[in-house]
């Protein structure tokens, strides 16, 4: 099945409409028609090769919601008219302990990412900003009604990426959270606290986008271009969410930590990160680090999502504007997430 | 109160015997007629000088272990001739959060340390290396029957400080706990470890102690001098607590980890870390810290070693032989603790 793409055709070109072939459709896996596809940051990345050498033409996306448009005979948690979207993970081994546990994220014989990686078949995956995809029915999340499709989007990578985190950390009423950074994986992280009853403060280079983070939910919002907010914020919070990949002064972050808690990357900085392990010792602190989230914890954010009318806060364009799109997130112009709608790419 | 005492002069002299002033027992204090004081690494950090400057003449010693002279009139936690010990702290605020948690160490606004610190009446504390100590009851433990007195000393440092991240990062039966630094710390964490119920490797830089490993009660004993160790325990373990204040390569020891696996430190190297975030978020890995422990948790660490029969492994010195056991416990010549017998002193 040759259906229309967009693909960036090496790592130096802009991103340009194509051609490409999907899988039949075996036993266990579903087709999907895709309706719109979220713009993540990784996609420029990895696109223009910052994280390695890539396979190219590359389509990227793995913020991909759609319909079922077919089932293979043995799929039975899918049927053909379902919304349904997937991840940044299409596969993964099924038999190791991470894989048993749900944590296929981390699957110890390397879970296969949505696109630029190697399928259990030997081809190369191919991504969202696509009309079609054929994922096995195992990765593929219902996306529930109460959502808007298209704000869905975006949960499939920054909704889960900041979900699972303060699940496993256990946000909640009682426990005061900070969100580093209001982008695409901030703004979820704020919505998603505040829904679970934390007290959430963010933390952002200025004070620009304030009117929006309280809006979105935060209690408190300090511009950590001031000192000031470093001592005055001093042993205050339970978990401190950096959605930054850029480098940061990571001592300065753990002093904003009471005794246990957690600083958690869940995005990783090209470089190596200075720490002083007093900054830890001090006050039994962790610096930890998070990756998206297993399938059936996906499935979970979904529904949180859905019973809490959490959608991302999306700008809707079409496969031309793709291009300018990426140049925007690289300027951090965007509030707070592109998302390709996938009927301009044919 | 002058009571015959051993002390640094200068942070570059050797240690000599001097008389120290004692205060009045006042309400709530015990007076502590010192049997033994263990000699602790940060002892000879402190005295040399390495953590900052310090007042002389300093007296060292925070591994206390006695009998109990004299109680004030308000103190009913302890009778003379009880066997009592005194570890890292001798006050704290009480009043703070973390004081009301039992955190004391932790507390915000600063715990006092045994010796080299400011004590809440203005005077400076001096440490165990003496015949007798006045201590707030609070900060005086009780020493179970069943463990040896001289043995029991270590327990109020190196027992606690591993005891405590052991507990609160749930060492027990069926998690696979490895130790890094087979001294004084690693030598407890080991005993303590085993007792819990976990399955415990020694990381050592050889395989010079791997016998004295395995009879303190690990399972297994690598050498981290071999590349080898780190491919063939990748993955591994669920805790690993590094006794070891030297600069590690923290990303090497990360990768030992299992998913949701922590690198504890328990002692701070004097200059950065460096640590590649990845490590962390390729298996949602923390790297953490822990100090000492709280009151309540060393009590609780000295019953669980009655129970379980566990002191340390000691040699046992006279007060003349200071200055040598600092140049062994440099050297690393020790097995695995020198505990001087305060009967020397006077």
């Amino acid at each position: 099945m040759r259906v229309h793409a967009y693909a960036a055709p090496a790592a130096t070109e802009p991103l340009a409409p194509t051609m490409i072939e999907r899988r039949d459709v075996g036993p266990n896996d579903v087709l999907i028609e895709i309706k719109y596809a979220g713009i993540c940051h990784s996609d420029i990345h990895t696109v223009n090769g910052d994280w390695g050498p890539q396979p190219y033409p590359l389509v990227p996306g793995h913020e991909i919601v759609g319909v079922v448009a077919e089932v293979g005979a043995a799929v039975t948690r899918h049927q053909v008219g379902d919304r349904v979207g997937v991840g940044c993970m299409v596969n993964s081994c099924g038999q190791c302990t991470n894989c048993r546990n749900g944590d296929e994220q981390y699957c110890l014989n390397g879970m296969v990412p949505t696109y630029a990686g190697v399928d259990r078949d030997g081809t190369t995956t191919q991504g969202g900003y696509s009309t079609h995809v054929v994922v096995d029915a195992d990765f593929v999340l219902s996306v529930p009604e109460g959502i808007d499709l298209a704000a869905a989007a975006p949960l499939l990578c920054a909704g889960i990426t900041t979900y699972s985190p303060l699940r496993h950390w256990e946000a909640g009423p009682g426990k005061k959270v900070a969100v580093v950074g209001l982008g695409g994986l901030g703004h979820m992280a704020v919505k998603i606290a505040h829904a679970m009853g934390a007290e959430v403060t963010v933390l952002s280079q200025s004070l620009k986008k304030q009117e929006d983070g309280l809006r979105l939910g935060a209690d408190h919002y300090h511009a950590t271009s001031d000192p000031d907010t470093f001592d005055q914020l001093a042993g205050r919070f339970d978990l401190i969410v950096n959605t930054v990949s850029a480098r940061i002064d990571v001592d300065a972050y753990l002093g904003l930590l009471a005794v246990d808690g957690t600083l958690v990357n869940v995005g990783a900085p090209g470089e190596p990160l200075s720490i002083n392990v007093f900054s830890l010792l001090s006050a039994r602190r962790s610096f930890a680090g998070s990756m998206i989230g297993g399938i059936a914890e996906t499935q979970e954010m979904l529904d949180f999502c859905a019973d809490h009318h959490i959608g991302a806060d999306i700008e809707l364009i079409s496969a031309d504007q793709i291009n300018e799109a990426y140049e925007r997130v690289l300027a951090s112009d965007v509030r707070y997430r592109f998302v390709i709608d996938t009927a301009t790419l044919g």
